[in-house]
């Protein structure tokens, strides 16, 4: 299949429809770098994104949340649902696909036509992850993909943001102690939904799962409440436990009014998110005028502290 | 001492410059939460502000960024110089002491006037650490620390930004190939003013090295370039080098200029943000009333996308 020249979103989106894979991965790359050619995007697939099934995977860099995705991946298949993964995680061989080829176990599905996977820079204009995000997700579910995995490193506060906008968001954390108490500072124990003890061959696996157990305890009753299940992604041991625990989530949230009260805060987010962003753009533009730069030396002399100068140069407007 | 009872930043501040630590501290906790208590501190310190030096030190979770950082404080402090750590790392164990209080090794340096040590939280309001940290840097210069490390995690967006905004980046890997690839698609490399091969008792030094080394002459020529230190931060091996190359990079970039550019270049950044900050209020605001409520639900029924809302909502205001 010959790389599509066009850049153009209408195009695009067709080709992609029809199962183009290049005319896809162009698309989430316009949509990754934002601006009026994303906008265009947006608009195009917006009527047609589908309700689709999101599965956000987390947890500290080498928990081996990669490997644990593609086994689950190969569960979900096997279940015959297609299924698209966003990797947005540097320390994922997935996202570092291109430069470390022996370590993509991805491989397993490379053939796969109900099978995409598709990494997320993590850099990029201010807020830019937690807004071309949903608007992948969206690409997706519009050319054919009812599930989407999101595999986020666990530790900044964007990633942890993106995990946490999620319908089912899996937690996975080691063997031995003291994982669950770092989980628990980033932020993770209050958005998780399952949580995953990941190379359970290691020593260690009771006490991770009582550390978890007990911080369950400690927590805010919820209407569900998460299972600790233990995995093995290089042989795929519990991860069967592992569709069936998101599946049961699902099924549950769904049930509760859980997943609806979700869909409907993320659309909240997204809204104030992008109001911001547009007001963003204001700011840059009065960021580049002459009273800009004479405010910026009256603080560079400390005459002036910088909200003060804020304050001034946005006079009555903000 | 007793636990200073005001909130009054005026009467903290006083007690913080005579060396009260938990004035200090009360300080650094208003500057954290943010809004109008906060800009009181700010407005109070910002004149006081010396010229402080700023040291960023970043590497993935686990690469011993706090025990280095310990050995280096000790280094300082022989040379009489006051210091302050900011730890941003939610696997530090200075911002997990309370937790952990078997691992923080900080202890070393408990008892020691000349050496403040504070974490700050990464969640919080949007932005809130990128704009909480430089206040924080002004407060600690304001009460008498010349010498501030900042400690960061270096995965998350932010966290990547925090810490590029230092005068001298030390980019801490470890021995084995693969961590400077890592690096680098994290964003690491660009910011870097040296490289630490921490843990360089274990094998894979050599490899580590010509890893960074090959990376460097893939780079943009610089006037400085980083050099790239062993150091094994449990002993102290390598840290007297590390502080030398720490001081020798400051004074190069001191008679360049590229300290005073950075120096620029961050306090328009800040000012940038502030003005953000302060638009986005106003998109909060926004977001309160009838006509967002209205515009969301025209986007859960897919009737209008989120960016064109957003333009709806904005009117001709942005």
């Amino acid at each position: 299949m010959a790389r599509p020249r066009t850049q153009d979103p209408d195009e695009l989106f067709a080709l992609a429809r029809e199962g183009d894979r290049l005319a896809l991965a162009r698309m989430l790359s316009i949509v990754e770098r934002g601006g009026d050619p994303a906008r265009a995007v947006g608009r195009l697939v917006h009527a047609h994104a589908g309700a689709v099934a999101t599965v956000g995977i987390t947890g500290a860099p080498g928990a081996g949340k990669s490997t644990l995705t593609s086994a689950l991946i190969a569960q979900m298949r096997a279940d015959d649902e297609r299924v698209a993964v966003l990797a947005i995680d540097p320390s994922s061989p997935f996202t570092g696909g291109a430069i470390l080829g022996d370590r993509v176990r991805m491989g397993d599905h490379a053939t796969d036509d109900g099978v995409f996977i598709r990494s997320m820079a993590t850099r990029g204009h201010l807020g830019g992850l937690a807004l071309a995000t949903p608007e992948a997700v969206r690409v997706l579910g519009a050319v054919g993909f009812p599930w989407i995995v999101i595999e986020t490193v666990g530790v900044g506060q964007v990633e942890v943001e993106v995990a946490g906008a999620t319908d089912t968001r899996v937690v996975v954390l080691n063997p031995g102690w003291g994982d669950a108490v770092q989980a628990n500072k980033a932020g993770l124990m209050e958005i998780a939904d399952v949580f995953v003890i990941n190379k359970a061959d290691r020593p260690g696996v009771s006490e991770a799962v009582r550390d978890v157990e007990q911080m369950l305890e400690l927590g805010a009753d919820r209407a569900w409440r998460p299972p600790v299940l233990t995995t093995v992604g290089t042989t795929g041991a519990g991860v069967t436990e592992l569709w069936g625990a998101i599946r049961d989530h699902r099924e549950a949230a769904r049930a509760s009014g859980e997943l609806a009260d979700r869909t409907a805060a993320r659309q909240a987010d997204e809204l104030h998110r992008i109001v911001a962003e547009r007001l963003l753009a204001r700011a840059r533009e009065l960021g580049g005028g002459p009273r800009f730069d004479e405010l910026l030396g009256a603080v560079a002399q400390r005459r002036l502290d910088p909200w003060s100068a804020a304050d001034q140069l946005l006079g009555g407007e903000a």
